[in-house]
């Protein structure tokens, strides 16, 4: 595959890329570097990579494939650092969420060395930083990729055959697809999972406590969603802004036709409103993607 | 305790209170009713009732203490027909997550014989019916009891003990601020959850089968949660109408004043959004209302 890899920050996502690697002990030599100094204490630690470089632009000597797995707030600095270090021939490529704003950025620089294959794992938990990643996170999860007309299918293929070995399932589509789709699967999701909390906390005192203490009814599970990173989420929310904000205005829309029917006490309609949404989730364990055994009040 | 029990309703909660008493074998007779031949089968394989009643007036013959679990749509008519047979001096109570329509029934049949303290385990899972319970189902979890101003607190103090003998914890309250809690930290919830999914069908058939490919990024934990019992929650949503139509206001509110941070790019608003989120969730899991293992995106 690659005999030279560097990983460019090493929180969930890319300490999960680098224990796989490890563990498939496919790759050569793994150079990381992570601007965090107790990020990479926990790297040295747990042995998962070779050399830890001191700076982006050191890291990615040589290397055949260079990730970088950062937020999206530090991936412009970052580009600019290693661009002129970049090994002829090599592929460059990411796993940010939002994909339009990151393609800006590189085709700003006009890379000529190295070949750019915007990528992103859909895959991720609640808690962020090192320690919450694993090896097997990547399992059965999808990883988009969004490469542009011009890239060559070789360059794709080999991506491609990296995100396989991590246990993903490869799609590619258009940027554009990609941020809005996710849009809808990702980004709505956690809007809503934040402002029901934004919700419940606008109560008084008394009442946020009785709140807390009766959560395990629903509210707790959308505040393991809010819980996610929130330099990530913030990044998330102001590039991918517009989509994000078309998504609101149907989930409002959406909520207006619900409010009628419990308003009218119309319990046909709200019934066939329950009944779609098992069908649903249905189809989300068909494809793979949860599992039917219960979590949301789960036995540990 | 009391020496005889009946569970009218086997369902999640019912059977998982069957469950939890034969294994304290604190009862000495446990007689069940379930208008539905494929839970009682279930029981009888399981044998967690000693006798299962061919009707809910045969039910409650001689028993201290009568618990209804069957949907909110049922209560009425199961109230009607045991009324005339309850034990003297014996507790009715319930286990429905909405108490203002309850009382209003009971009130209005006049019990004589009987001792009304109506009382909602806040505990469950998405998954219903007997299969999908088990007897630690409430440990730890908070049960709200309600009665009324008259009631004896000696009989209050039975059926807290009873509740406590599940793990649970007790709190008595109001039924209007019982009603009040619930619409923020359950019905809220499930109708934003149920609504986010209903959003996410709306698109056409590519996009909705994309969206569930992609759904590990977010939505998915939002299916799970609006899997739950359809005739549970149509009953919840119309009996608790008015307290959830004011949530989701307060919701809507909410969201729009989040949208303009999102349209003004708004960082600091945004950051501030997030960080809040995450101590919320800090002290639902203080209370011991969840853990912090990551589950959304969880290892299995």
């Amino acid at each position: 595959m690659f005999d030279q890899v560097s990983i460019i920050g090493c929180g969930l996502i890319g300490s999960s890329v680098l224990r796989k690697l490890k563990k498939n002990g496919s790759v050569k030599k793994l150079i990381t570097y992570d601007n965090d100094k107790s990020v990479v204490e926990i790297i040295k630690k747990e042995d998962i990579s070779d050399q830890i470089a001191s700076s982006p632009s050191e890291a990615v000597k040589n290397s055949d494939l260079v990730l970088i797995s950062t937020p999206l707030s530090s991936f412009e600095s970052v580009i600019n650092s290693i661009k002129n270090n970049l090994k002829p021939g090599s592929i460059l490529t990411d796993t940010c969420s939002v994909k339009k704003e990151v393609n800006q950025i590189v085709k700003k620089i006009n890379l000529k060395n190295s070949f750019w294959i915007p990528g992103h794992p859909v895959a991720g938990t609640e808690n962020s930083g090192p320690r919450a990643g694993f090896a097997e996170l990547f399992r059965d999860r999808w990883t988009i990729l969004t490469p542009d007309k011009g890239v060559k299918d070789s360059d794709i293929k080999k991506i491609s055959l990296f995100w396989e070995s991590m246990g993903s399932k490869v799609k590619i589509m258009s940027a554009e697809d990609h941020d809005k789709i996710l849009s809808m699967t990702s980004h709505l999701p956690h809007v809503i999972a934040y402002n029901i909390v934004k919700t419940a906390m606008q109560d008084d005192e008394k009442t946020k406590s009785d709140v807390v203490r009766y959560s395990a009814g629903g509210l707790r599970d959308f505040t393991r969603i809010a819980a996610s990173d929130p330099t990530m989420w913030k990044d998330i929310f102001i590039s991918n802004s517009s989509l994000i904000i078309e998504a609101i205005d149907k989930f409002s829309k959406s909520l207006e036709d619900f409010k009628k029917a419990i308003i009218a006490k119309d319990s046909k309609k709200l019934l066939e409103i329950f009944e779609k949404s098992k069908e649903f989730r249905k189809s989300i364990i068909k494809a793979g993607q949860d599992t039917d055994k219960p979590d949301f009040g789960r036995k540990n």
